[in-house]
Protein backbone atom coordinates (compact mmCIF):
# COMPACT_ATOMS: atom_id res chain seq x y z
CA UNK A 1 0.00 0.00 0.00
CA UNK A 2 1.24 3.35 -0.72
CA UNK A 3 1.94 5.58 2.39
CA UNK A 4 -0.69 7.74 1.95
CA UNK A 5 -3.60 4.62 1.71
CA UNK A 6 -1.86 3.31 4.59
CA UNK A 7 -2.23 6.54 7.11
CA UNK A 8 -5.71 6.49 5.67
CA UNK A 9 -6.32 3.10 6.68
CA UNK A 10 -4.93 4.13 10.39
CA UNK A 11 -7.13 7.02 11.03
CA UNK A 12 -10.45 5.03 9.63
CA UNK A 13 -9.28 2.02 11.88
CA UNK A 14 -9.11 4.43 14.66
CA UNK A 15 -12.45 6.12 14.09
CA UNK A 16 -14.68 2.69 13.70
CA UNK A 17 -12.77 1.84 16.97
CA UNK A 18 -13.85 5.33 18.64
CA UNK A 19 -17.52 4.36 16.66
CA UNK A 20 -17.89 0.67 18.21
CA UNK A 21 -16.39 1.60 21.92
CA UNK A 22 -19.33 4.44 22.71
CA UNK A 23 -22.10 3.09 21.03
CA UNK A 24 -21.49 -1.01 20.26
CA UNK A 25 -22.13 -3.00 17.00
CA UNK A 26 -25.46 -2.34 16.17
CA UNK A 27 -26.02 1.38 17.04
CA UNK A 28 -22.43 1.79 14.91
CA UNK A 29 -22.69 2.92 10.97
CA UNK A 30 -20.07 3.44 8.45
CA UNK A 31 -21.54 6.98 7.91
CA UNK A 32 -21.12 7.72 11.70
CA UNK A 33 -17.46 6.89 11.03
CA UNK A 34 -16.82 8.68 7.75
CA UNK A 35 -18.86 11.85 9.37
CA UNK A 36 -15.98 11.26 12.37
CA UNK A 37 -12.97 11.50 10.09
CA UNK A 38 -14.04 13.58 6.60
CA UNK A 39 -13.32 10.82 4.18
CA UNK A 40 -15.36 9.96 1.35
CA UNK A 41 -17.81 6.89 1.39
CA UNK A 42 -15.47 5.44 -1.28
CA UNK A 43 -12.14 5.65 0.59
CA UNK A 44 -13.86 3.56 3.40
CA UNK A 45 -15.13 0.82 1.53
CA UNK A 46 -11.25 0.63 -0.60
CA UNK A 47 -9.79 -0.61 2.67
CA UNK A 48 -12.95 -2.30 4.69
CA UNK A 49 -15.74 -4.05 2.63
CA UNK A 50 -18.59 -3.33 5.43
CA UNK A 51 -19.24 -2.34 8.96
CA UNK A 52 -18.46 -5.88 9.11
CA UNK A 53 -15.28 -5.75 7.93
CA UNK A 54 -14.06 -2.75 10.23
CA UNK A 55 -15.22 -4.57 13.57
CA UNK A 56 -13.15 -7.17 12.41
CA UNK A 57 -10.15 -5.63 11.78
CA UNK A 58 -10.63 -3.42 15.14
CA UNK A 59 -10.65 -7.01 17.15
CA UNK A 60 -8.00 -8.00 15.37
CA UNK A 61 -6.25 -5.05 15.42
CA UNK A 62 -6.56 -4.27 19.35
CA UNK A 63 -3.26 -5.12 20.74
CA UNK A 64 -1.70 -2.48 17.58
CA UNK A 65 -1.23 0.64 19.96
CA UNK A 66 -0.34 -1.96 23.32
CA UNK A 67 3.25 -0.97 24.27
CA UNK A 68 3.79 -3.70 27.03
CA UNK A 69 6.05 -2.94 29.79
CA UNK A 70 9.54 -4.41 29.17
CA UNK A 71 11.12 -6.92 31.62
CA UNK A 72 12.63 -10.50 31.32
CA UNK A 73 9.85 -12.66 29.99
CA UNK A 74 8.52 -14.72 33.24
CA UNK A 75 5.71 -14.75 35.58
CA UNK A 76 6.20 -11.05 36.93
CA UNK A 77 6.07 -10.06 33.03
CA UNK A 78 3.13 -11.61 33.01
CA UNK A 79 1.52 -9.81 36.22
CA UNK A 80 2.29 -6.62 35.03
CA UNK A 81 1.77 -7.23 31.20
CA UNK A 82 -1.97 -7.92 32.35
CA UNK A 83 -1.72 -4.59 35.22
CA UNK A 84 -0.94 -2.68 31.95
CA UNK A 85 -3.69 -3.86 30.33
CA UNK A 86 -6.17 -3.23 33.18
CA UNK A 87 -4.98 0.49 33.15
CA UNK A 88 -4.39 0.57 29.46
CA UNK A 89 -8.65 -1.23 28.83
CA UNK A 90 -9.39 2.69 30.68
CA UNK A 91 -7.63 5.06 28.13
CA UNK A 92 -6.54 2.71 24.76
CA UNK A 93 -9.65 3.16 22.87
CA UNK A 94 -8.49 0.62 20.38
CA UNK A 95 -8.13 -2.51 22.45
CA UNK A 96 -10.79 -0.99 24.36
CA UNK A 97 -13.53 -1.40 21.24
CA UNK A 98 -11.93 -4.41 20.36
CA UNK A 99 -12.30 -6.36 23.64
CA UNK A 100 -16.21 -5.04 23.70
CA UNK A 101 -16.47 -6.36 19.83
CA UNK A 102 -14.72 -10.07 20.68
CA UNK A 103 -17.29 -10.30 23.79
CA UNK A 104 -20.18 -9.20 21.83
CA UNK A 105 -19.32 -10.74 18.56
CA UNK A 106 -22.48 -12.95 18.82
CA UNK A 107 -24.49 -9.92 17.94
CA UNK A 108 -22.80 -9.32 14.92
CA UNK A 109 -22.28 -12.92 13.95
CA UNK A 110 -18.18 -12.39 13.35
CA UNK A 111 -17.10 -15.82 14.85
CA UNK A 112 -13.70 -14.72 15.52
CA UNK A 113 -12.28 -16.63 18.45
CA UNK A 114 -8.58 -16.48 17.17
CA UNK A 115 -8.57 -13.19 18.92
CA UNK A 116 -8.72 -15.29 22.30
CA UNK A 117 -6.33 -18.02 20.93
CA UNK A 118 -3.65 -14.95 20.33
CA UNK A 119 -3.72 -13.97 23.64
CA UNK A 120 -3.65 -16.95 25.12
CA UNK A 121 -0.37 -17.80 22.95
CA UNK A 122 0.86 -14.66 24.52
CA UNK A 123 0.50 -15.48 28.42
CA UNK A 124 1.55 -18.88 27.39
CA UNK A 125 4.97 -17.74 26.14
CA UNK A 126 4.85 -16.02 29.55
CA UNK A 127 4.58 -19.33 31.64
CA UNK A 128 6.95 -21.07 29.29
CA UNK A 129 9.64 -18.71 30.45
CA UNK A 130 8.50 -19.02 34.05
CA UNK A 131 8.84 -22.57 33.86
CA UNK A 132 12.61 -22.67 32.33
CA UNK A 133 13.44 -20.08 35.46
CA UNK A 134 11.98 -22.69 37.12
CA UNK A 135 9.25 -19.88 38.97
CA UNK A 136 6.08 -22.54 38.41
CA UNK A 137 5.38 -25.31 40.71
CA UNK A 138 5.34 -28.45 39.09
CA UNK A 139 1.65 -29.72 38.52
CA UNK A 140 0.92 -26.63 37.07
CA UNK A 141 -0.30 -26.81 33.64
CA UNK A 142 1.13 -23.85 31.35
CA UNK A 143 -1.77 -23.82 28.37
CA UNK A 144 -4.43 -24.90 30.75
CA UNK A 145 -3.41 -21.39 33.01
CA UNK A 146 -2.67 -19.60 29.96
CA UNK A 147 -6.46 -20.42 28.95
CA UNK A 148 -8.03 -19.67 32.27
CA UNK A 149 -6.09 -16.33 32.41
CA UNK A 150 -7.62 -15.39 29.02
CA UNK A 151 -10.56 -16.39 30.44
CA UNK A 152 -10.78 -14.77 34.02
CA UNK A 153 -9.50 -11.18 32.41
CA UNK A 154 -12.20 -11.62 29.92
CA UNK A 155 -15.15 -12.06 32.56
CA UNK A 156 -13.30 -9.55 35.29
CA UNK A 157 -13.62 -6.62 32.98
CA UNK A 158 -17.14 -7.77 31.98
CA UNK A 159 -17.75 -6.92 35.85
CA UNK A 160 -15.77 -4.22 36.24
CA UNK A 161 -17.01 -2.41 33.64
CA UNK A 162 -20.66 -3.27 34.40
CA UNK A 163 -19.98 -2.10 38.03
CA UNK A 164 -17.56 0.58 37.60
CA UNK A 165 -17.06 1.47 34.10
CA UNK A 166 -13.90 -0.14 34.68
CA UNK A 167 -12.24 2.43 37.32
CA UNK A 168 -11.53 -0.61 39.41
CA UNK A 169 -10.07 -2.51 36.88
CA UNK A 170 -6.83 -2.68 38.08
CA UNK A 171 -7.70 -3.24 41.58
CA UNK A 172 -9.57 -6.48 40.60
CA UNK A 173 -7.05 -7.87 38.65
CA UNK A 174 -4.54 -7.87 41.31
CA UNK A 175 -6.90 -9.71 43.51
CA UNK A 176 -7.18 -12.07 40.64
CA UNK A 177 -3.36 -12.79 40.37
CA UNK A 178 -3.79 -12.90 44.45
CA UNK A 179 -6.29 -15.93 44.11
CA UNK A 180 -4.08 -17.61 41.11
CA UNK A 181 -0.84 -17.42 42.13
CA UNK A 182 -0.89 -19.89 44.85
CA UNK A 183 -1.81 -22.46 42.42
CA UNK A 184 1.00 -21.35 39.84
CA UNK A 185 4.24 -20.77 41.92
CA UNK A 186 6.07 -21.67 45.13
CA UNK A 187 5.81 -19.78 48.10
CA UNK A 188 9.29 -18.05 47.77
CA UNK A 189 8.49 -17.08 43.91
CA UNK A 190 5.56 -15.33 45.21
CA UNK A 191 7.34 -13.73 47.60
CA UNK A 192 9.29 -12.41 45.58
CA UNK A 193 6.54 -10.80 43.08
CA UNK A 194 5.39 -7.85 42.82
CA UNK A 195 1.60 -7.19 42.69
CA UNK A 196 0.40 -3.53 41.65
CA UNK A 197 -1.44 -1.92 44.69
CA UNK A 198 -4.74 0.36 43.98
CA UNK A 199 -5.02 3.68 45.24
CA UNK A 200 -6.56 3.77 48.32
CA UNK A 201 -10.25 4.91 47.31
CA UNK A 202 -10.34 2.16 44.41
CA UNK A 203 -10.36 -0.30 47.50
CA UNK A 204 -13.37 1.46 49.27
CA UNK B 1 -51.48 -12.78 39.70
CA UNK B 2 -54.29 -14.72 38.95
CA UNK B 3 -53.08 -18.75 37.94
CA UNK B 4 -54.04 -17.93 33.95
CA UNK B 5 -51.55 -14.55 34.34
CA UNK B 6 -48.77 -16.62 35.90
CA UNK B 7 -48.99 -19.74 33.15
CA UNK B 8 -48.89 -16.63 30.55
CA UNK B 9 -45.72 -14.63 32.07
CA UNK B 10 -44.36 -17.91 32.04
CA UNK B 11 -44.83 -19.07 28.39
CA UNK B 12 -43.58 -15.41 27.38
CA UNK B 13 -40.28 -15.74 29.23
CA UNK B 14 -39.83 -19.05 27.70
CA UNK B 15 -40.63 -17.95 24.43
CA UNK B 16 -38.85 -14.62 24.32
CA UNK B 17 -35.67 -16.80 26.16
CA UNK B 18 -36.14 -19.14 23.11
CA UNK B 19 -35.77 -15.98 20.36
CA UNK B 20 -32.66 -14.27 22.52
CA UNK B 21 -30.90 -17.78 22.18
CA UNK B 22 -31.32 -17.97 18.95
CA UNK B 23 -30.97 -14.38 17.59
CA UNK B 24 -29.53 -12.37 20.36
CA UNK B 25 -31.32 -9.42 21.64
CA UNK B 26 -30.70 -6.19 18.68
CA UNK B 27 -32.35 -9.07 16.09
CA UNK B 28 -34.93 -10.49 18.60
CA UNK B 29 -38.55 -8.45 18.18
CA UNK B 30 -41.41 -8.58 20.07
CA UNK B 31 -43.37 -10.10 16.99
CA UNK B 32 -41.00 -13.01 16.62
CA UNK B 33 -41.97 -13.60 19.93
CA UNK B 34 -45.84 -13.41 20.10
CA UNK B 35 -45.77 -15.70 16.72
CA UNK B 36 -43.92 -18.07 18.73
CA UNK B 37 -46.52 -18.77 21.01
CA UNK B 38 -49.74 -17.34 19.83
CA UNK B 39 -50.67 -14.93 22.12
CA UNK B 40 -52.17 -11.05 21.78
CA UNK B 41 -49.80 -7.89 21.44
CA UNK B 42 -51.61 -6.78 24.77
CA UNK B 43 -50.60 -9.37 26.64
CA UNK B 44 -47.16 -9.35 26.38
CA UNK B 45 -47.15 -5.20 27.23
CA UNK B 46 -49.56 -6.40 29.85
CA UNK B 47 -46.45 -8.23 31.54
CA UNK B 48 -43.70 -7.32 29.81
CA UNK B 49 -43.26 -3.37 28.97
CA UNK B 50 -41.20 -3.92 25.94
CA UNK B 51 -38.58 -6.09 24.51
CA UNK B 52 -36.02 -4.30 27.19
CA UNK B 53 -38.62 -5.20 29.55
CA UNK B 54 -38.12 -9.39 28.29
CA UNK B 55 -34.82 -8.97 28.17
CA UNK B 56 -34.15 -8.24 31.67
CA UNK B 57 -36.83 -10.64 33.30
CA UNK B 58 -34.66 -13.49 31.46
CA UNK B 59 -31.11 -11.87 32.60
CA UNK B 60 -32.50 -11.91 36.43
CA UNK B 61 -34.86 -15.22 36.03
CA UNK B 62 -31.96 -17.11 33.84
CA UNK B 63 -31.50 -20.06 36.81
CA UNK B 64 -35.44 -20.42 37.37
CA UNK B 65 -35.31 -23.90 35.86
CA UNK B 66 -32.03 -24.99 37.49
CA UNK B 67 -32.50 -28.16 39.82
CA UNK B 68 -29.06 -27.96 41.27
CA UNK B 69 -27.34 -31.61 42.43
CA UNK B 70 -28.31 -31.93 46.29
CA UNK B 71 -25.10 -32.44 47.99
CA UNK B 72 -23.81 -30.96 51.72
CA UNK B 73 -22.61 -27.37 50.94
CA UNK B 74 -19.22 -27.41 50.53
CA UNK B 75 -15.89 -27.57 47.98
CA UNK B 76 -17.19 -30.30 46.53
CA UNK B 77 -20.70 -29.36 46.17
CA UNK B 78 -19.34 -25.69 44.41
CA UNK B 79 -17.55 -27.97 41.88
CA UNK B 80 -20.75 -30.57 41.14
CA UNK B 81 -22.94 -27.11 41.08
CA UNK B 82 -20.40 -25.47 38.29
CA UNK B 83 -20.31 -28.90 36.42
CA UNK B 84 -23.98 -28.67 36.20
CA UNK B 85 -24.14 -25.46 34.73
CA UNK B 86 -21.64 -26.32 32.23
CA UNK B 87 -23.95 -29.29 30.77
CA UNK B 88 -27.10 -27.28 31.42
CA UNK B 89 -25.55 -23.82 29.20
CA UNK B 90 -25.78 -27.21 26.09
CA UNK B 91 -29.79 -27.53 26.66
CA UNK B 92 -31.31 -24.62 29.17
CA UNK B 93 -32.84 -22.31 26.99
CA UNK B 94 -33.71 -20.09 29.44
CA UNK B 95 -29.69 -20.10 31.54
CA UNK B 96 -28.39 -19.64 27.97
CA UNK B 97 -29.87 -16.92 26.96
CA UNK B 98 -29.88 -15.33 30.48
CA UNK B 99 -26.28 -15.83 30.03
CA UNK B 100 -26.13 -14.41 26.93
CA UNK B 101 -28.08 -11.44 27.65
CA UNK B 102 -25.92 -10.64 30.59
CA UNK B 103 -22.73 -11.34 28.49
CA UNK B 104 -23.68 -8.91 25.66
CA UNK B 105 -26.15 -6.40 28.11
CA UNK B 106 -24.26 -3.24 26.37
CA UNK B 107 -25.48 -3.65 23.12
CA UNK B 108 -29.02 -3.36 24.72
CA UNK B 109 -27.77 -0.54 27.83
CA UNK B 110 -29.46 -3.18 30.39
CA UNK B 111 -26.56 -1.76 32.83
CA UNK B 112 -27.70 -5.45 34.64
CA UNK B 113 -24.90 -5.88 37.32
CA UNK B 114 -27.05 -7.81 39.97
CA UNK B 115 -27.22 -11.23 38.50
CA UNK B 116 -23.17 -10.93 38.43
CA UNK B 117 -23.36 -10.52 42.28
CA UNK B 118 -26.13 -13.00 42.53
CA UNK B 119 -24.13 -15.74 41.19
CA UNK B 120 -21.38 -14.60 43.27
CA UNK B 121 -23.06 -14.64 46.96
CA UNK B 122 -23.66 -17.99 45.67
CA UNK B 123 -20.93 -19.21 45.19
CA UNK B 124 -19.95 -17.48 48.22
CA UNK B 125 -22.23 -19.49 50.24
CA UNK B 126 -20.30 -22.78 49.31
CA UNK B 127 -16.78 -21.15 49.85
CA UNK B 128 -18.30 -20.28 53.45
CA UNK B 129 -19.77 -23.84 54.05
CA UNK B 130 -16.33 -24.87 52.94
CA UNK B 131 -14.18 -23.05 55.16
CA UNK B 132 -16.35 -24.07 58.09
CA UNK B 133 -15.22 -27.73 57.06
CA UNK B 134 -11.76 -27.01 57.22
CA UNK B 135 -11.84 -27.46 53.20
CA UNK B 136 -10.07 -23.58 52.37
CA UNK B 137 -6.06 -23.08 52.64
CA UNK B 138 -5.88 -20.59 55.60
CA UNK B 139 -4.80 -17.63 52.91
CA UNK B 140 -7.97 -18.02 50.45
CA UNK B 141 -10.45 -15.33 50.78
CA UNK B 142 -13.71 -16.57 50.27
CA UNK B 143 -15.02 -13.32 48.72
CA UNK B 144 -12.15 -12.59 46.01
CA UNK B 145 -12.51 -16.10 45.15
CA UNK B 146 -16.38 -16.04 44.46
CA UNK B 147 -15.60 -13.22 42.36
CA UNK B 148 -13.07 -14.75 40.61
CA UNK B 149 -14.97 -18.33 39.96
CA UNK B 150 -18.19 -16.07 38.48
CA UNK B 151 -15.38 -13.99 36.06
CA UNK B 152 -13.66 -17.52 35.52
CA UNK B 153 -16.96 -18.81 34.52
CA UNK B 154 -17.78 -16.29 32.36
CA UNK B 155 -15.00 -16.00 29.87
CA UNK B 156 -14.85 -19.92 29.70
CA UNK B 157 -17.84 -20.11 28.58
CA UNK B 158 -17.67 -17.47 26.19
CA UNK B 159 -14.55 -19.49 24.81
CA UNK B 160 -16.34 -22.05 24.91
CA UNK B 161 -19.15 -20.83 22.92
CA UNK B 162 -17.03 -19.31 19.96
CA UNK B 163 -15.05 -22.59 19.64
CA UNK B 164 -17.00 -25.43 19.86
CA UNK B 165 -20.46 -24.24 20.51
CA UNK B 166 -20.45 -25.30 24.14
CA UNK B 167 -19.46 -28.86 23.06
CA UNK B 168 -16.42 -28.38 24.92
CA UNK B 169 -17.36 -26.70 28.15
CA UNK B 170 -18.03 -28.99 30.43
CA UNK B 171 -14.30 -29.86 29.57
CA UNK B 172 -13.03 -26.21 30.24
CA UNK B 173 -14.62 -26.06 33.29
CA UNK B 174 -12.90 -29.29 34.38
CA UNK B 175 -9.36 -27.62 33.45
CA UNK B 176 -10.61 -24.68 35.40
CA UNK B 177 -11.11 -26.07 38.59
CA UNK B 178 -7.64 -28.19 37.73
CA UNK B 179 -5.75 -24.81 37.49
CA UNK B 180 -7.43 -23.05 40.54
CA UNK B 181 -7.94 -25.81 43.86
CA UNK B 182 -4.23 -25.94 44.58
CA UNK B 183 -4.59 -22.21 45.30
CA UNK B 184 -7.65 -22.88 46.87
CA UNK B 185 -7.45 -26.16 48.98
CA UNK B 186 -4.89 -28.27 50.66
CA UNK B 187 -3.53 -31.30 49.30
CA UNK B 188 -5.84 -34.22 51.10
CA UNK B 189 -8.73 -32.26 50.63
CA UNK B 190 -7.96 -32.01 46.65
CA UNK B 191 -7.36 -35.55 46.80
CA UNK B 192 -10.66 -36.70 48.12
CA UNK B 193 -12.17 -34.05 45.63
CA UNK B 194 -13.98 -36.03 42.62
CA UNK B 195 -13.88 -33.67 39.47
CA UNK B 196 -15.80 -34.48 36.74
CA UNK B 197 -14.23 -36.32 33.56
CA UNK B 198 -15.27 -35.31 29.97
CA UNK B 199 -15.81 -38.31 27.42
CA UNK B 200 -12.41 -38.99 25.37
CA UNK B 201 -13.45 -37.50 22.09
CA UNK B 202 -14.07 -34.06 23.82
CA UNK B 203 -10.82 -33.95 25.20
CA UNK B 204 -9.38 -34.14 21.54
Amino acid sequence: MQQRAVRTREVLLRAAAEVFDEVGYTRASILKIIDRVGLTTGSVYFHFKSKEGLARAVIHEQAKDLEFPPGEPGLQHLIDMTSYLAVEMQQNTLLRAGVRLAVEQNEADLHEYAIYEWWARKFHDELVAARSKGQLLPGADETAFASLLVAAYTGTQIMSQLSTSRTDLPCRIADMWRCILPALAPADVIAGITLPTAPAEERA
